[in-house]
């Protein structure tokens, strides 16, 4: 099955519970506005491409549910519908482009009905280009990746976060598909541990051999000569920097110091052409992320904690952006890639 | 209390159980030499000075319990507890160092009652040094801190891993007790998470103000202008590596691209002269500690795993090494510090 899906039958969102990974593989079904949000909130769907597919089929569920009788409350429905989904997970700019692509594509509807059939079949198109993107940055990608390379990864931009195949870990199911022999060396991504519990599941699941390590251990792999290359996802990419999952920044310094390319592979959804790294506010998540791991207490209940989301990476710490309309390297201007 | 100590009353080792810190804080009694080492290998003692004060005080139990009625008997006897103490963390020369000091002792003794003497005495003697020690590394590492600094510092080198006040976590007290206001920033220290469960309960007993962070976020934090300098200890110092708990190198080159300075304090008992690089074998740890934190799964139950204790941060990247005999900028002979 996809990561997260739309069920035309119930009229709900289907999607995979990532929280409970690798211990179970429950799926799990929202069929309201509120249901999808918490999801969202609480990971149990994450990874920008596949929030993207959330956004729009949040839009879906959003036209389905609502009891307008005029296009006029209809619209207005919709508007307050994204507004709610938006602010989720408000750094996750594919989240935002899903969710206006949606709104926009009504513009051209005249009555109700149509725009029910509209938003979902928009909402529907969105998680199916991001199966055909996510193919096309793996056919770029994987031209990078040599026969016998190992490939470090932080965090989980597998077919986990999108609808299927992967960005970062799908360059590596394309390199695979090709013949090339790959491993992978999985961060365990700290504090909600993506990298542990999901990148390494998901490659356990296509036999593609993965050692998994903790986040500080970076450095001295690549010291150890481990690490041939590094491939990561992307939440938001502007003019100057990467915003990824935070510990993104210090593997692209130890990358560099040791002259391993590093590569962000991403679709073009996730470009801001018109942000810069100080006009986006880095989220801040739950001080208790960093005090327990499920009941288990590991720091003491009081502390200060700082518990930013993601970090920002400098271009000039970048090799090559991997995208699904081809390989650029910095400095290169986001508008170009966008033409 | 002191972390670790002698009791000569029951003849026992006792001290601080720290894999129960910051939920519990449970004293424990070992009384012969099989209870200690299980104690030094499941890390309820742990940090290069304690295990020095643990080294000693099991010969100290070794001497108390031997049923020798010669000399020769009782040598052997301490000579085959010397080599169970010191298998038990290979890596840890301070831990061989006490050991064979101690031994080196009952050289000039004739007779099976002074011998028994000496090695307690000769035991608690290293006790007593490392709080001097510790004191003096405090008294010359204060001096590089400023008044409002902010100090990042990696896994525990405090009071905990020493028998008291600490090496980077004493410079830290030394720097406070002069009146300097100093906050700390605590990386969590996976796998063990020394950093998140101990360093931050023993600043905040000393009401030191702390921020506890992830491995990963150090980048990030030293991007967003959080850290004025770096702190760590060490578990051997070579000629031309600092050996010390996982994730100090990655640290190392952050610290290095953001122009930081990483300060290393450490007993001239932790140098090894003899030693480079490659001659010391780093240990592996048990491949579960990834896997799971108490009994919550945190990745497949059968993911390849790669997890080494230590790793080697050159000297190139170390702005000084601040011992009990004063500051030493590299790059620095081993052997005229020693001297």
């Amino acid at each position: 099955m996809r990561t997260i899906d739309w069920n035309d039958e119930s009229k709900s969102v289907v999607m995979i519970d990532q929280t409970l990974l690798p211990v179970e593989l429950n799926v799990i079904e929202c069929k309201n506005l509120a249901s999808l949000c918490e999801a969202i909130r609480s990971l149990r769907v994450r990874g920008a491409p596949a929030l993207a597919a959330a956004g729009g089929f949040g839009m879906a569920l959003a036209v389905t549910l609502s009891s307008a009788n005029s296009m006029e409350k209809l619209l207005n429905d919709l508007k307050v519908a994204a507004s709610t989904l938006i602010a989720t997970r408000p750094t996750a700019v594919n989240l935002a482009w899903a969710v206006n692509r949606v709104l926009k594509a009504t513009e051209d509807s005249y009555d109700l009905e149509s725009i029910k059939d509209i938003v979902i079949f928009e909402a529907i198109r969105i998680a199916d280009e991001d199966v055909k993107i996510n193919k096309a940055i793996g056919k770029y990608g994987q031209k990078l990746l040599d026969d016998g390379d190992t490939v470090m990864t932080h965090c989980n931009a597998g077919r986990l976060a999108c609808v299927d195949w992967g960005t970062a870990l799908g360059v590596i199911r394309s390199a695979v598909e090709k013949g090339k022999e790959i491993s992978v060396i999985a961060c365990e991504t700290r504090p909600l541990n993506q990298g542990g519990r999901i990148t390494t599941w998901e490659l356990m699941q296509d036999n593609i051999p993965v050692k998994l390590i903790t986040d500080s251990m970076s450095g001295h792999v690549m010291r150890q000569g481990m690490v041939d290359k590094m491939i990561v996802g992307a939440d938001r990419i502007t003019q100057d920097v990467v915003f990824n999952k935070i510990g993104t920044y210090t593997h692209s310094i130890v990358a560099k110091e040791h002259e391993i390319p590093f590569y962000v592979a991403a679709p073009v959804s996730t470009f801001d052409p018109n942000g810069w790294e100080d006009t986006v506010t880095i989220e801040q998540r739950d001080a208790d992320e960093l005090r327990y791991i499920g009941d288990v207490q590991i720091a003491p209940k009081n502390v200060d904690v700082y518990n930013p989301a993601f970090d920002a990476t400098p271009m000039e710490n970048i090799t090559a952006l991997i995208t699904e309309k081809g390989i650029f390297e910095p400095p290169v201007l986001i508008d170009e890639i966008l033409m």
